[in-house]
């Protein structure tokens, strides 16, 4: 098979109907195998704000109770991924939506209780990678929310990011596979308030010496922590940037390498 | 392939947690290749309801408009798609969740407006069975949710027996295929309130009699229209009746012949 990529998006392009659409548009055009992986956005909230089903928080962490993970569901693998793959199939990109239960690609464990209960949240423990394979061999594009199950009938919410990885490294034991995080910003960012800032390569040391110097902090510390993941399992290439950086060759991003 | 079951449950399965628990399991260990289709049941109602979205009718017809267009595709395609999903892979049958969107399978149109604009539901035009026949080689089972696409990005609601009636059609092109609409009752009634009153067989000209003489009426119509339509249409066998018919061959249940 021919360098697979896999592709994550994220709020800034999920919650607007625009860019989403033009997204799309683009994707379809990537030529070779391809999987989108993709968050939440806010519709959750919404959703949640809407039928009056409270957030709940322990010690600044979202805790996934029962309404929250029927929200989830609802969400993620309902509303977002079939409408993503309804205008795929209308740019003519063949498309199936997946969660980690659908051909049983992701096994996670409900995460264990320690100080905090976060609910019904699942760490990867497994990626399937047989369906995925007879898809992509067969032109067609799988498209993940960020739902995966424990193999007993149990679906738990997981981070997109880490569904995303998890799946690159998985892949990668069948052919050559590229990870691309898109968000809102143009890569990993010097002065955060500089988008043109972009710190073009992160290595392992560097990546050391931007968080001791608190260049790197809070949100994009799990996100980098993905990236050195897979770039360590062998994923070929890793990314981070606009979604720019999968259509023109000169738009800055960061990548991540060992 | 060997001979394929297309199998539908509605509400009376969907609804009762014990009862789908113990459908997916006794569906899980049918051989051969299978596919399940499940209607909305009652929650898509009771969401509605929750997020204060008004049920429209026109002339005793509900009308999808774009608020019940997103509950049905979270409730339909998020919640009880996935819900059954992971079931069926903890009970070893590998599956994956369908709309007709995924894998380009069912194409619809919207209903044109004559007198009733009936909002976003579509009438089946088009079943594609190329990805269907490579998961069903493979051993993976397709599992449907009654929602269409018209191949430009639009989502549509499409009713689940109609959804089983033309996956059959399509995929007895194929491979033999034979159609089960599992209900709450024993089959189709001569006495509707008699479970015993079981018709055991209607061919198109008792069907006629029946219907002249007020013992098919209402709901029953447009179910049996499916049946016909399916059996005119080269699927090898349809049966009505409670999902037992499936597992058991002395349950009393309706075949439908020509």
């Amino acid at each position: 098979m021919k360098t697979l990529k896999v592709i994550k998006i994220g709020g800034n392009i999920i919650d607007n109907e625009e860019a989403l659409a033009a997204f799309i548009k683009k994707f379809s055009t990537i030529e070779g195998p391809k999987v989108l992986v993709h968050g939440g956005g806010k519709l959750a909230t919404k959703l949640a704000s809407q039928m009056n089903i409270p957030v709940q928080m322990n010690e600044g962490r979202r805790i996934t109770d029962v309404a929250t993970l029927d929200i989830i569901t609802m969400v993620y693998a309902g509303k977002i991924n079939k409408t993503i793959v309804a205008q795929l199939q209308a740019n003519d990109c063949n498309a199936i939506g997946f969660s980690g239960a659908d051909g049983n690609t992701i096994i996670s464990e409900k995460r264990p209780i320690k100080t905090i209960d976060y609910g019904f949240v699942g760490d990867v423990i497994k990626v399937n990678t047989e369906t995925l394979q007879i898809l992509l061999n067969n032109h067609i594009t799988p498209v993940f929310c960020a739902i995966t199950h424990d193999a007993n009938g149990q679906l738990l919410n997981t981070n997109a990011d880490t569904v995303a990885s998890e799946l690159a490294i998985g892949l990668s034991s069948i052919c050559n596979t590229e990870l691309y995080y898109c968000f809102e910003k143009n890569g990993v960012l010097e002065d955060v308030d500089n988008e043109d800032s972009v710190i073009e390569n992160i290595n392992t040391e560097s990546y050391k010496t931007l968080k001791n110097n608190n260049i790197i902090f809070e949100g994009m510390l799990p996100k980098l922590d993905n990236c050195f993941h897979a770039i360590n399992k062998n994923v070929q290439k890793v990314c981070i940037g606009k979604s720019d950086m999968l259509f023109n060759t000169n738009s800055k991003h960061t990548t991540i390498t060992q």
